[in-house]
Protein backbone atom coordinates (compact mmCIF):
# COMPACT_ATOMS: atom_id res chain seq x y z
CA UNK A 1 0.00 0.00 0.00
CA UNK A 2 1.82 3.52 -1.15
CA UNK A 3 0.85 6.53 1.54
CA UNK A 4 0.93 10.08 0.33
CA UNK A 5 1.31 12.58 2.90
CA UNK A 6 0.24 15.84 0.99
CA UNK A 7 -1.66 18.80 1.30
CA UNK A 8 -5.09 19.00 -1.08
CA UNK A 9 -4.04 22.10 -2.97
CA UNK A 10 -0.34 21.64 -3.08
CA UNK A 11 0.49 22.18 -6.93
CA UNK A 12 3.32 19.63 -6.20
CA UNK A 13 0.77 16.92 -4.32
CA UNK A 14 -1.93 17.63 -7.47
CA UNK A 15 0.64 15.77 -9.93
CA UNK A 16 1.52 13.19 -8.00
CA UNK A 17 -1.97 12.52 -7.37
CA UNK A 18 -2.37 12.68 -11.15
CA UNK A 19 0.18 10.33 -11.54
CA UNK A 20 -1.39 7.28 -8.90
CA UNK A 21 -4.43 7.85 -10.65
CA UNK A 22 -3.55 7.50 -14.34
CA UNK A 23 -1.28 4.80 -13.30
CA UNK A 24 -4.84 3.06 -11.26
CA UNK A 25 -2.34 3.01 -8.44
CA UNK A 26 -4.46 2.64 -4.87
CA UNK A 27 -2.84 4.85 -2.28
CA UNK A 28 -4.29 6.45 1.06
CA UNK A 29 -3.56 10.15 1.60
CA UNK A 30 -2.78 11.75 4.65
CA UNK A 31 -3.51 15.39 4.90
CA UNK A 32 -0.93 17.81 6.12
CA UNK A 33 -1.73 21.30 6.82
CA UNK A 34 -0.60 24.88 5.12
CA UNK A 35 1.75 26.16 7.58
CA UNK A 36 2.40 23.26 9.72
CA UNK A 37 5.20 20.79 9.74
CA UNK A 38 3.64 17.41 9.96
CA UNK A 39 6.08 15.32 12.42
CA UNK A 40 6.25 11.74 10.36
CA UNK A 41 6.95 13.95 6.99
CA UNK A 42 9.82 15.49 9.57
CA UNK A 43 10.87 12.40 9.69
CA UNK A 44 10.97 10.89 6.70
CA UNK A 45 12.11 13.96 5.01
CA UNK A 46 15.15 15.79 5.50
CA UNK A 47 13.25 18.87 3.73
CA UNK A 48 10.20 18.66 5.71
CA UNK A 49 7.94 19.15 2.68
CA UNK A 50 5.24 17.26 1.35
CA UNK A 51 4.57 15.55 -1.05
CA UNK A 52 6.43 12.48 0.65
CA UNK A 53 5.20 9.08 -0.75
CA UNK A 54 6.15 6.19 1.57
CA UNK A 55 6.20 3.13 -0.65
CA UNK A 56 7.03 0.19 2.32
CA UNK A 57 10.29 0.51 3.09
CA UNK A 58 11.56 3.79 0.86
CA UNK A 59 9.87 7.03 1.40
CA UNK A 60 10.42 10.00 -1.70
CA UNK A 61 10.00 13.83 -0.58
CA UNK A 62 10.39 15.17 -4.09
CA UNK A 63 7.08 15.16 -6.48
CA UNK A 64 9.35 14.80 -9.94
CA UNK A 65 11.39 11.72 -8.40
CA UNK A 66 8.00 10.16 -6.95
CA UNK A 67 6.98 10.35 -10.74
CA UNK A 68 9.94 8.22 -11.91
CA UNK A 69 9.75 6.02 -9.06
CA UNK A 70 6.08 5.32 -9.90
CA UNK A 71 7.10 5.15 -13.87
CA UNK A 72 10.11 3.03 -13.15
CA UNK A 73 8.45 0.70 -10.32
CA UNK A 74 4.70 0.20 -11.91
CA UNK A 75 4.16 1.25 -15.38
CA UNK A 76 7.63 1.49 -17.07
CA UNK A 77 7.55 4.38 -19.67
CA UNK A 78 3.69 5.25 -19.19
CA UNK A 79 4.78 8.88 -17.70
CA UNK A 80 7.96 8.98 -19.11
CA UNK A 81 9.34 7.77 -22.58
CA UNK A 82 12.23 5.76 -22.57
CA UNK A 83 13.83 7.11 -25.90
CA UNK A 84 16.20 9.87 -24.55
CA UNK A 85 15.12 12.40 -26.96
CA UNK A 86 11.08 12.23 -25.93
CA UNK A 87 12.22 11.66 -22.18
CA UNK A 88 14.09 15.03 -22.64
CA UNK A 89 11.36 16.83 -23.60
CA UNK A 90 8.92 15.59 -20.88
CA UNK A 91 11.54 16.27 -18.46
CA UNK A 92 12.16 19.46 -19.49
CA UNK A 93 8.46 20.63 -19.34
CA UNK A 94 7.73 19.14 -16.28
CA UNK A 95 10.66 20.82 -14.56
CA UNK A 96 9.13 24.15 -16.21
CA UNK A 97 6.10 23.47 -14.89
CA UNK A 98 7.68 22.90 -11.43
CA UNK A 99 9.84 25.88 -11.31
CA UNK A 100 8.69 29.01 -13.83
CA UNK A 101 5.30 27.92 -13.95
CA UNK A 102 5.54 27.90 -10.29
CA UNK A 103 6.85 30.81 -9.61
CA UNK A 104 4.79 32.47 -12.31
CA UNK A 105 1.67 32.12 -10.26
CA UNK A 106 3.02 32.29 -6.64
CA UNK A 107 2.60 35.52 -6.26
CA UNK A 108 -1.11 35.54 -7.70
CA UNK A 109 -2.21 32.95 -5.40
CA UNK A 110 -0.66 34.16 -2.25
CA UNK A 111 -1.90 37.11 -2.06
CA UNK A 112 -5.71 36.21 -2.87
CA UNK A 113 -5.64 32.99 -0.72
CA UNK A 114 -4.37 34.98 2.34
CA UNK A 115 -5.80 38.22 1.97
CA UNK A 116 -9.83 39.13 1.76
CA UNK A 117 -10.50 40.95 -1.70
CA UNK A 118 -10.22 44.55 -0.57
CA UNK A 119 -6.99 43.82 0.93
CA UNK A 120 -5.50 42.23 -2.13
CA UNK A 121 -2.09 44.21 -4.22
CA UNK A 122 -3.57 44.68 -7.50
CA UNK A 123 0.30 45.47 -8.82
CA UNK A 124 1.14 42.41 -7.39
CA UNK A 125 -1.40 39.95 -8.86
CA UNK A 126 -0.93 41.97 -12.63
CA UNK A 127 2.77 41.01 -12.66
CA UNK A 128 2.21 37.48 -11.59
CA UNK A 129 -0.37 37.49 -14.62
CA UNK A 130 2.00 39.05 -16.37
CA UNK A 131 4.67 36.52 -16.42
CA UNK A 132 1.78 33.66 -16.43
CA UNK A 133 0.94 34.83 -19.83
CA UNK A 134 4.71 34.60 -20.70
CA UNK A 135 4.49 31.04 -19.87
CA UNK A 136 0.98 30.40 -21.68
CA UNK A 137 2.82 31.66 -24.85
CA UNK A 138 5.73 29.21 -24.89
CA UNK A 139 3.41 26.87 -23.39
CA UNK A 140 1.30 26.92 -26.02
CA UNK A 141 4.24 26.96 -29.35
CA UNK A 142 5.48 23.84 -27.50
CA UNK A 143 2.29 21.68 -27.40
CA UNK A 144 1.79 22.94 -31.12
CA UNK A 145 -0.97 20.28 -32.24
CA UNK A 146 0.27 17.44 -30.52
CA UNK A 147 -2.57 15.88 -28.11
CA UNK A 148 -0.32 16.29 -25.09
CA UNK A 149 2.59 17.51 -24.41
CA UNK A 150 4.63 14.02 -23.91
CA UNK A 151 4.18 11.69 -27.06
CA UNK A 152 0.64 10.57 -24.53
CA UNK A 153 -0.33 11.91 -21.36
CA UNK A 154 2.79 12.19 -19.60
CA UNK A 155 4.77 13.34 -16.35
CA UNK A 156 4.45 17.03 -18.21
CA UNK A 157 0.98 16.92 -18.43
CA UNK A 158 0.24 15.68 -14.76
CA UNK A 159 2.69 18.43 -13.64
CA UNK A 160 1.19 20.94 -16.32
CA UNK A 161 -2.46 19.84 -15.37
CA UNK A 162 -2.00 20.71 -11.76
CA UNK A 163 -0.51 24.19 -12.50
CA UNK A 164 -3.52 25.38 -14.89
CA UNK A 165 -5.95 24.19 -12.06
CA UNK A 166 -4.24 26.15 -9.62
CA UNK A 167 -4.58 29.32 -12.00
CA UNK A 168 -8.06 28.57 -13.10
CA UNK A 169 -9.14 28.31 -9.33
CA UNK A 170 -7.43 31.21 -8.54
CA UNK A 171 -9.54 33.36 -11.46
CA UNK A 172 -6.66 33.08 -14.00
CA UNK A 173 -8.20 31.17 -17.01
CA UNK A 174 -6.31 30.55 -20.23
CA UNK A 175 -6.88 32.90 -22.43
CA UNK A 176 -8.61 33.11 -25.65
CA UNK A 177 -5.81 32.81 -27.89
CA UNK A 178 -4.08 30.43 -26.63
CA UNK A 179 -6.32 27.60 -28.37
CA UNK A 180 -4.35 24.65 -28.39
CA UNK A 181 -3.87 25.21 -24.75
CA UNK A 182 -7.75 25.35 -24.17
CA UNK A 183 -8.28 22.06 -26.37
CA UNK A 184 -5.28 20.53 -23.94
CA UNK A 185 -6.84 21.61 -20.93
CA UNK A 186 -10.64 20.74 -21.94
CA UNK A 187 -8.64 17.11 -22.56
CA UNK A 188 -7.31 17.04 -19.88
CA UNK A 189 -10.54 17.81 -17.59
CA UNK A 190 -12.30 14.62 -19.39
CA UNK A 191 -10.33 12.47 -17.71
CA UNK A 192 -10.95 10.49 -14.72
CA UNK A 193 -7.61 11.48 -13.32
CA UNK A 194 -8.89 15.25 -13.09
CA UNK A 195 -12.16 14.80 -11.27
CA UNK A 196 -10.27 11.94 -8.71
CA UNK A 197 -7.33 13.86 -7.96
CA UNK A 198 -8.93 17.20 -7.93
CA UNK A 199 -8.51 19.49 -4.63
CA UNK A 200 -11.17 18.62 -2.02
CA UNK A 201 -10.76 22.41 -1.12
CA UNK A 202 -11.73 23.74 -3.93
CA UNK A 203 -15.12 24.36 -5.78
CA UNK A 204 -15.56 21.59 -8.85
CA UNK A 205 -15.14 23.55 -12.11
CA UNK A 206 -15.47 22.25 -15.41
CA UNK B 1 29.79 17.40 -30.61
CA UNK B 2 28.61 18.82 -27.28
CA UNK B 3 28.34 22.56 -26.57
CA UNK B 4 27.54 23.61 -23.18
CA UNK B 5 26.30 27.42 -22.63
CA UNK B 6 27.78 27.75 -19.15
CA UNK B 7 29.42 29.80 -16.56
CA UNK B 8 32.77 28.53 -14.99
CA UNK B 9 31.70 29.34 -11.19
CA UNK B 10 27.66 27.95 -11.87
CA UNK B 11 27.28 25.39 -9.17
CA UNK B 12 24.42 23.59 -12.30
CA UNK B 13 27.21 24.40 -14.81
CA UNK B 14 30.00 22.76 -12.98
CA UNK B 15 27.59 19.14 -12.11
CA UNK B 16 26.94 19.00 -15.81
CA UNK B 17 31.22 19.23 -16.72
CA UNK B 18 32.16 16.73 -14.20
CA UNK B 19 29.56 14.32 -15.73
CA UNK B 20 30.55 15.40 -18.97
CA UNK B 21 34.32 14.42 -17.59
CA UNK B 22 32.60 11.36 -16.11
CA UNK B 23 31.57 9.88 -19.15
CA UNK B 24 34.67 11.15 -21.20
CA UNK B 25 32.86 13.25 -23.85
CA UNK B 26 34.14 15.71 -25.41
CA UNK B 27 32.42 18.84 -25.75
CA UNK B 28 32.72 22.52 -26.54
CA UNK B 29 32.48 25.39 -23.34
CA UNK B 30 30.62 28.91 -24.08
CA UNK B 31 31.14 30.68 -21.57
CA UNK B 32 28.43 33.72 -20.23
CA UNK B 33 28.82 36.24 -17.72
CA UNK B 34 26.90 36.65 -14.19
CA UNK B 35 24.28 38.80 -14.90
CA UNK B 36 24.11 39.02 -18.65
CA UNK B 37 21.41 36.64 -20.63
CA UNK B 38 23.56 35.57 -23.41
CA UNK B 39 21.45 36.04 -27.04
CA UNK B 40 22.29 31.91 -27.91
CA UNK B 41 20.94 30.95 -24.51
CA UNK B 42 17.89 33.11 -24.44
CA UNK B 43 16.98 31.70 -28.37
CA UNK B 44 17.59 28.35 -26.95
CA UNK B 45 15.97 28.58 -23.61
CA UNK B 46 12.63 29.52 -22.09
CA UNK B 47 14.22 30.56 -19.07
CA UNK B 48 17.70 31.73 -20.19
CA UNK B 49 19.52 30.21 -17.61
CA UNK B 50 22.62 28.64 -17.94
CA UNK B 51 23.87 25.56 -18.24
CA UNK B 52 22.52 24.60 -21.95
CA UNK B 53 23.89 21.39 -23.43
CA UNK B 54 23.38 21.32 -27.27
CA UNK B 55 23.42 18.13 -28.65
CA UNK B 56 22.58 18.34 -32.67
CA UNK B 57 19.15 19.48 -32.89
CA UNK B 58 18.58 19.05 -29.15
CA UNK B 59 19.26 21.93 -26.66
CA UNK B 60 18.74 21.13 -22.73
CA UNK B 61 18.44 23.66 -19.89
CA UNK B 62 18.10 22.44 -16.83
CA UNK B 63 21.03 20.47 -15.58
CA UNK B 64 18.93 17.50 -13.75
CA UNK B 65 17.53 16.91 -17.03
CA UNK B 66 20.95 17.10 -19.12
CA UNK B 67 22.35 14.20 -16.46
CA UNK B 68 19.31 12.17 -17.38
CA UNK B 69 20.17 12.36 -21.13
CA UNK B 70 23.43 11.97 -20.99
CA UNK B 71 23.18 8.68 -19.21
CA UNK B 72 20.66 7.67 -21.12
CA UNK B 73 22.04 8.70 -24.61
CA UNK B 74 25.52 7.65 -24.02
CA UNK B 75 26.45 6.04 -21.06
CA UNK B 76 23.27 3.85 -20.14
CA UNK B 77 23.31 3.59 -15.95
CA UNK B 78 26.42 4.81 -15.21
CA UNK B 79 25.27 7.97 -13.14
CA UNK B 80 21.71 7.09 -12.54
CA UNK B 81 21.17 3.31 -11.78
CA UNK B 82 18.44 1.00 -13.23
CA UNK B 83 17.11 -0.71 -9.73
CA UNK B 84 13.92 1.77 -9.19
CA UNK B 85 15.33 2.15 -5.61
CA UNK B 86 19.20 2.60 -5.90
CA UNK B 87 18.12 5.32 -8.58
CA UNK B 88 15.76 7.29 -6.63
CA UNK B 89 18.19 7.50 -3.71
CA UNK B 90 20.71 8.97 -6.39
CA UNK B 91 17.92 11.53 -7.98
CA UNK B 92 17.16 12.32 -4.16
CA UNK B 93 20.23 13.49 -3.46
CA UNK B 94 20.65 15.28 -6.59
CA UNK B 95 17.55 17.42 -5.92
CA UNK B 96 18.44 18.11 -2.18
CA UNK B 97 22.06 19.24 -3.33
CA UNK B 98 20.42 21.31 -6.37
CA UNK B 99 17.90 22.99 -4.15
CA UNK B 100 18.46 22.53 -0.06
CA UNK B 101 22.52 22.57 -0.33
CA UNK B 102 22.04 25.40 -3.05
CA UNK B 103 19.99 27.47 -1.14
CA UNK B 104 21.66 27.09 2.10
CA UNK B 105 25.10 28.14 0.73
CA UNK B 106 23.70 30.90 -1.31
CA UNK B 107 23.79 33.94 0.77
CA UNK B 108 27.15 33.04 2.55
CA UNK B 109 28.61 32.95 -1.65
CA UNK B 110 26.57 36.28 -2.36
CA UNK B 111 27.73 37.85 0.12
CA UNK B 112 31.42 37.06 -0.36
CA UNK B 113 31.26 37.11 -4.23
CA UNK B 114 29.65 40.83 -4.09
CA UNK B 115 31.48 42.21 -1.50
CA UNK B 116 34.80 43.50 -0.13
CA UNK B 117 35.70 41.70 3.01
CA UNK B 118 34.92 45.05 5.03
CA UNK B 119 31.40 44.90 3.59
CA UNK B 120 30.40 41.43 4.73
CA UNK B 121 27.26 40.83 6.71
CA UNK B 122 28.64 38.63 9.38
CA UNK B 123 25.15 37.74 10.19
CA UNK B 124 24.36 37.08 7.05
CA UNK B 125 27.41 35.03 6.48
CA UNK B 126 27.29 33.14 9.78
CA UNK B 127 23.23 31.73 8.64
CA UNK B 128 24.28 30.14 6.07
CA UNK B 129 26.97 28.56 7.79
CA UNK B 130 24.45 26.86 10.07
CA UNK B 131 22.27 26.03 7.40
CA UNK B 132 25.07 24.09 5.21
CA UNK B 133 26.43 22.41 8.56
CA UNK B 134 23.25 20.78 8.71
CA UNK B 135 23.19 19.92 5.56
CA UNK B 136 26.58 18.32 6.16
CA UNK B 137 25.07 16.80 9.14
CA UNK B 138 22.32 15.17 7.25
CA UNK B 139 24.19 14.23 4.30
CA UNK B 140 27.30 12.67 6.22
CA UNK B 141 24.29 10.16 8.13
CA UNK B 142 23.37 9.02 4.43
CA UNK B 143 26.67 8.21 2.90
CA UNK B 144 27.86 6.43 5.81
CA UNK B 145 30.22 4.21 4.81
CA UNK B 146 29.78 3.99 1.39
CA UNK B 147 32.34 4.58 -0.76
CA UNK B 148 30.14 7.77 -3.50
CA UNK B 149 26.80 8.92 -2.78
CA UNK B 150 25.10 6.17 -5.49
CA UNK B 151 26.43 2.96 -5.54
CA UNK B 152 29.22 4.33 -7.42
CA UNK B 153 29.96 7.76 -8.70
CA UNK B 154 26.82 9.26 -9.70
CA UNK B 155 24.54 12.28 -10.96
CA UNK B 156 24.35 12.72 -6.89
CA UNK B 157 28.37 12.68 -6.43
CA UNK B 158 28.32 15.37 -9.60
CA UNK B 159 25.76 17.61 -7.83
CA UNK B 160 27.92 17.14 -4.32
CA UNK B 161 30.91 18.14 -5.47
CA UNK B 162 30.19 20.77 -6.95
CA UNK B 163 28.78 22.45 -4.35
CA UNK B 164 31.01 21.15 -2.00
CA UNK B 165 33.60 22.95 -4.00
CA UNK B 166 31.89 25.75 -3.86
CA UNK B 167 31.66 25.67 -0.16
CA UNK B 168 35.73 25.18 0.22
CA UNK B 169 36.31 27.90 -1.91
CA UNK B 170 34.52 30.47 -0.49
CA UNK B 171 35.81 29.45 3.46
CA UNK B 172 33.35 26.88 4.39
CA UNK B 173 34.90 23.47 4.72
CA UNK B 174 33.44 19.95 5.97
CA UNK B 175 34.17 20.50 9.77
CA UNK B 176 36.14 17.62 11.49
CA UNK B 177 33.24 15.78 12.77
CA UNK B 178 31.43 14.85 9.22
CA UNK B 179 34.43 12.29 9.30
CA UNK B 180 32.79 10.08 6.39
CA UNK B 181 31.96 13.36 4.22
CA UNK B 182 35.94 14.58 4.15
CA UNK B 183 36.97 10.95 3.01
CA UNK B 184 34.28 11.13 0.68
CA UNK B 185 35.31 14.52 -0.36
CA UNK B 186 38.91 13.81 -0.72
CA UNK B 187 38.17 10.59 -2.72
CA UNK B 188 36.12 12.92 -5.23
CA UNK B 189 39.39 15.36 -5.59
CA UNK B 190 41.51 12.24 -6.66
CA UNK B 191 39.31 11.85 -9.68
CA UNK B 192 40.46 13.17 -13.09
CA UNK B 193 36.41 15.39 -12.97
CA UNK B 194 37.33 17.08 -10.36
CA UNK B 195 40.81 18.29 -12.19
CA UNK B 196 39.61 18.68 -15.23
CA UNK B 197 36.11 20.39 -14.47
CA UNK B 198 37.64 22.97 -11.60
CA UNK B 199 35.84 26.65 -12.29
CA UNK B 200 38.51 28.24 -14.07
CA UNK B 201 37.93 31.56 -12.03
CA UNK B 202 39.06 29.78 -8.77
CA UNK B 203 42.32 29.63 -7.13
CA UNK B 204 43.15 25.88 -7.40
CA UNK B 205 42.99 23.82 -4.29
CA UNK B 206 43.11 20.43 -3.16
Amino acid sequence: MLTLYQRTDCPFCWKVRIALTELSLEYEAVDTRLGEKHAEVLRLSPTGNVPVLVDGDIAIWESSVILDYLDHRYALGRLIPFEPVAETRVRLLQAYSDKTVGISLRDLVFEKRSKPKHEWDNDVIRQSEEKWATCQAWLESEIGNREFFGDRFSAADCALAARFGIAEAYGAEVPAECVELRRWFLSVKARRSWRDAYPTSFIRTG
